[in-house]
């Protein structure tokens, strides 16, 4: 049988932790993938030279996860196009935002027998419609997408320290589903499977409008009651909202999967979107200015997916019922007090 | 119609944050409650002085809750007979161990009339047999017993953050929960109902055995997304727990209720039982030093909880079932090297 050939595309915090772990594992199972993975890095410079070649010759992504090396055998190539050249393991772990501009530059472009993997985390909503970006993929470019998303502080899971994920297939593709996790399971990355692609993409989009409200919770120092009722309350919601626009969402991925309650509680303990939502109350600087300082220029992702929710349930007039995520949108957004985070909820 | 008396069983650190809110809200339902709210207090020596005389004198307790006043109308009283004397809502709030000895102190003594609320952390074992505490209060004094339990950081009530709470009651007796709502719940502590003492009860007893774990893992310097596992499994052990030996528990206990996944959560980012086992770790001590230097010589619930749960699921043979439960007992009372807590998880 032919190898599978990976390609990772994005190259952030989370792409490059994800792209070391394949990166060793394509090798402990040779029988199965080829050797190389290729790595599509948006071009940028850093001290006056690309990035790809800082990385192509360090072997360190020294912007986005500076502590750990991603392997020799994981090339950064500064054309998406020809990263994906051949490849049939495509795995999509950057930012929503540049979703678009890449699937319109690599449809067509791909092998016939290519599968996708979405770690993308957000919903795609216009007005009234929301999908899942792992339907975006699978519509645009016409092969069979996977999510995978879970309890994965990124600098961790580079660090080694024990972490379990879920990867998400596909009605009866369950051998996808196992491909994924020969590709990314390690004694150290446990990969759960479970047949819910969109259960475990929004329980991932979700959880970072849930953060925002964890770390807004702790600027303004209400303490650890509060914010686990605002976990709890944000995980009802964010149940809520699956089953009720996509019903084809298992109950059970929400308490049993890493991507439902670990990744909430993750989430809200350590990571990037309670780690601003809690500097935006501390300093009051507004939230783009925090990107830029925090997050060398990355989105934050909570604030836009409370976004896209707001505008979302408002074209579907069922904003009253998710009254957390409406809190977070209206604190970010439109310069609600954030000590009225707690007030009706 | 004749008034509600209310007693309060139990003054540490949570007995004296719940008779706070009792003290208070007696007074806001003076239709419906007698104004004073007898505290039972185990009697001891404060400087010199007895801990009732001081309670009474200052409305401090200063040894259990030394931050907040407990308001002048809870009267702290050092026999139990007479604390319980006429009163018709009996709060039990003590350490379990002190239990049976107060049920055999006033059995026959109490109020024909009365219901009680059990807000008692642990189960009742005899090898193959495990019972809640609210049953055991309920034979043995052939009253309704309800079950208080959420997410209660006893500090953090006391100082009136926001907070939430779940009561179970009795099948069909949705007026006893009511009730207790109603000398419980504040703007800033929310009292949810359901029909699930057994459910509110076990997720306040294991969640400390879960809390262990967490502070074990932060001792070990683990990071969030070890915790998180470590939570997921400890909730899912939980959950299969109360479902495989309390078939009438209900699902949506875990899940939807602040006694259920909120409370788990605030133990572990911040109780007493986080804290000390992550002391444990990292100073090496027994648990009896620690419990004397960090709980003024309390017992430390979740391990004693750990150590219940290791003799009733040894005698059933069911240890392989609940791996994380049995690593928190052997870790803590066999000498296992805490470092093993993921291992085979």
């Amino acid at each position: 049988m032919p190898k599978e050939k990976v390609a990772i595309i994005g190259s952030g915090n989370w792409g490059s932790a994800i792209a070391r772990i394949a990166g060793q594992n394509v090798r402990n199972h040779s029988d199965v993938f080829e050797e190389k993975v290729p790595l599509w890095v948006f071009e940028e410079t850093v001290d006056g030279k690309k990035l790809t070649e800082i990385i192509n010759s360090t072997h360190y992504n020294v912007k986005y996860l500076p502590d750990v090396p991603l392997g020799d055998n994981v090339v950064a190539i500064p054309d998406v196009v020809e990263a994906v050249k051949d490849a049939t393991a495509l795995v999509f772990v950057l930012p929503h935002q540049f979703l678009a501009k890449t699937l319109d530059a690599i449809e067509g472009k791909i092998a016939p027998n290519a599968k996708a993997i979405s770690l993308i985390k957000g919903v795609d909503v216009h007005g009234a419609d929301i999908h899942i970006f792992a339907d975006v993929i699978e519509k645009r470019l016409g092969i069979s997408c996977s999510a995978l998303s879970g309890a994965n502080i990124a600098s961790e899971v580079a660090l080694g320290r024990f972490s379990e994920t879920t990867v998400g297939y596909r009605p009866g593709q369950e051998a996808q589903g196992l491909l994924w996790q020969k590709l990314f399971q390690t004694p150290q990355f446990k990969v759960q499977l479970i047949e819910d692609v969109a259960g475990v993409s929004l329980c991932g989009a979700l959880k970072n409008v849930v953060a925002v409200a964890a770390g807004l919770n702790d600027g303004l120092g209400y303490g650890n009651n509060t914010k686990s009722a605002i976990m709890r309350i944000g995980l009802l919601e964010t149940m809520n909202f699956c089953l009720e626009f996509f019903p084809s969402v298992k109950s059970e991925t929400f308490l049993q999967e890493s991507a439902g309650v670990a990744d909430l509680i993750t989430s809200c303990l350590g990571g990037r979107n309670r780690k601003v939502a809690e500097a935006f109350v501390l300093t009051g600087k507004p939230f783009d200015v925090l990107e830029a300082e925090m997050l060398a220029g990355q989105k934050l992702q909570g604030i836009h997916t409370a976004k896209d929710c707001h505008i979302f349930l408002k074209a579907r007039n069922r904003l009253g019922a998710y009254p957390l995520f409406d809190k977070v949108y209206h604190i970010c957004w439109e310069g609600q007090d954030p000590a009225t985070l707690t007030v009706d909820l």
